[in-house]
């Protein structure tokens, strides 16, 4: 049977198995496999791309040709175009504004049979700067309220093609489970002085019963009212609002954990498809013409990533609803977790 | 490309294909089919489920027999369970209570081959009365808020059993989008003094591109902001909260509205596996102890279906953020589900 709990951060009640509910192997599925002929994220094919935006490569070699580590390419098949005004609008009782956003494509390694979870701390560190460099830059663009970098691992998650890669998608909008999160961030701000997320930080390691990873610097737990078998948050223990922030050390050590969870999750449920996405300060107050960009940044949101695989079957309520009934305990999911035999390089 | 489009019921963006995006031959997907062995819906395995609740039955036949036309039994594996007290209490940040519910099955048919669409108007209206039958008794309980009848069809969309059945699902809270749909037609009402839904129906109906069907009682149309591709709201076109309230040939009425859709989601889009949802007003005001019921329902609330095929692959953004883009346009959508050459029997 369940509990009913309730996540302070995004407002919702989740019903969630209590006692010993179903463990990794109830989740060991047949996945889907993707396959490429000539793929266009491995070195030689960088014609394939659209030009590059952003590179990390060795001093002096070219722009679009072997030699980088990490490449950023805008999205050959956009969800969002980067040209044009946002044209708001009504329609009768509806809105419209154009379809403006960037949506890019971070190559995380030129190795084509390497996943994230095969990436080294420094490799991971790499693709992480990209992420930061390309947020800074895209929120300068006053069109955007909400940069959000994510990854799909397998067919079940997303991916489209095989070769390891993140995408960053920035949008003219703030989705709606961001916008509840940074609400009850700044209802609980403005009543208490204090970061919701950080206090939820203190209550975890306080409990402990949900920890998987602590070293002191980033916390990985199973959250509380979890939604998803085995979802992990993995969120900076020293309140920042934005990630752009974090230096070249708290890089490394984001990579250590981000990594250590990703291996950990492929370890104990059979390289699963998954999602992560990096939640940093939306920019809720973004009005055309305003100078200074940092002004909008929400200070009171606390930056952080969600991790989750796609393990269980829907139960066909949750879209339409947002009601979702988790068959894992994050208490045993937590241990799972702590648990796996790790043998693998960091 | 894409436009941004506001939903002012679940006050929500998406980005919807603006012109011609993928239509039904882009969605022809391999399915995973179900099986069974002795399946525990059909005659003579009466006492394969937990004892019936309810049935459609010729009179003087005895419960958990054959000769049902229709059967409602509790879930034998339920999500929540009905035995206890909600028992809300906090724990530090968070909130609890027990997982109370009920969650029950409507198996629709004693024939094991028919599908929903392949009922006689008749045969689903019986179906959409057991529906009606179990939400009067449910909403009886005080320790219910939200009352959800749902039907999922296909391994995709979460069914279990290839038998044809619904299921309904009584919940001790108000999920997030249900929640939303309610503070928006309550916020419209307090100022306008009318119904939300009403006036969005009467736009649809003067606009006419995104109608699929209209029966002068029913409307079926594929809503502005679209969430998924194919996606269609069925709404009565006199303002009603409440479901339980529509009479015997209202029943009929919505019954070849819905089998009609059902057949043309069928034939267009190749048998999907596909969830529809039943909302009918929730139930926010609830107290224990409160004696009479109907006092608590919501009435600025406007009941519909929401129907929708499983067909795109998720972007990898949807679940945490809320964020959907859908490639086909609705007005497409519609164009295709209108036009669909139908012969067979409603």
């Amino acid at each position: 049977m369940s509990e009913m709990r309730w996540d302070p951060l995004k407002n919702i009640w989740v019903a969630v198995a209590d006692k010993r509910g179903r463990g990794p192997k109830d989740f060991f599925l047949e996945r889907q496999k993707l396959t490429t002929t000539a793929c266009p994220f491995c070195y030689g094919q960088e014609s394939k791309t659209p030009a590059e935006i952003f590179a990390l490569r060795p001093d002096g070699s070219l722009p679009n040709q072997p030699g980088w580590r990490v490449r950023v390419v805008p999205n050959k098949y956009p969800m969002l175009g980067i040209e044009g005004e946002l044209g708001q609008r009504g329609e009768g009782l509806y809105d419209a504004m154009n379809g403006i956003g960037a949506h890019e494509v971070i190559i995380e390694t030129p190795d084509h049979d390497r996943s994230t979870a095969d990436l080294s701390t420094t490799e991971l560190a790499d693709v992480l700067h990209a992420v930061q460099t390309r947020l800074i830059d895209l929120r300068r663009d006053q069109r955007f309220s909400c940069i959000l970098p994510f990854k799909s691992h397998g067919v079940e998650a997303g991916a489209t093609i095989p070769h390891a890669y993140l995408q960053i998608l920035a949008l003219p909008i703030i989705p709606p489970e961001v916008r509840a999160t940074l609400v009850s961030s700044q209802s609980y701000f403005a009543r208490k002085e204090r970061c919701l997320l950080c206090d939820i930080l203190a209550q975890e390691i306080t409990d402990g019963r949900r920890i998987v990873r602590n070293d002191g610097e980033f916390l990985a737990f199973a959250p509380y009212a979890s939604r998803r078998p085995f979802e992990i948050m993995i969120a900076p223990q020293r309140h920042s609002h934005d990630f752009a922030q974090l230096d070249h050390s708290g890089l490394a050590r984001l990579a250590e954990t981000l990594g250590d969870l990703l291996r950990r999750q492929r370890q104990v449920l059979r390289d699963p498809a998954y999602n992560f996405v990096l939640y940093s300060a939306p920019l809720p107050h973004r009005r055309p013409g305003k100078p200074h960009y940092w002004s909008s940044l929400a200070y009171d949101y606390h930056w952080h990533i969600e991790l989750a695989p796609h393990l269980a079957r829907p139960i066909g309520l949750e879209w339409g609803t947002g009601f979702y009934c988790n068959p894992t305990a994050p208490e045993e999911a937590a241990a799972f977790l702590r648990d796996a035999p790790l043998n693998l390089p960091s």
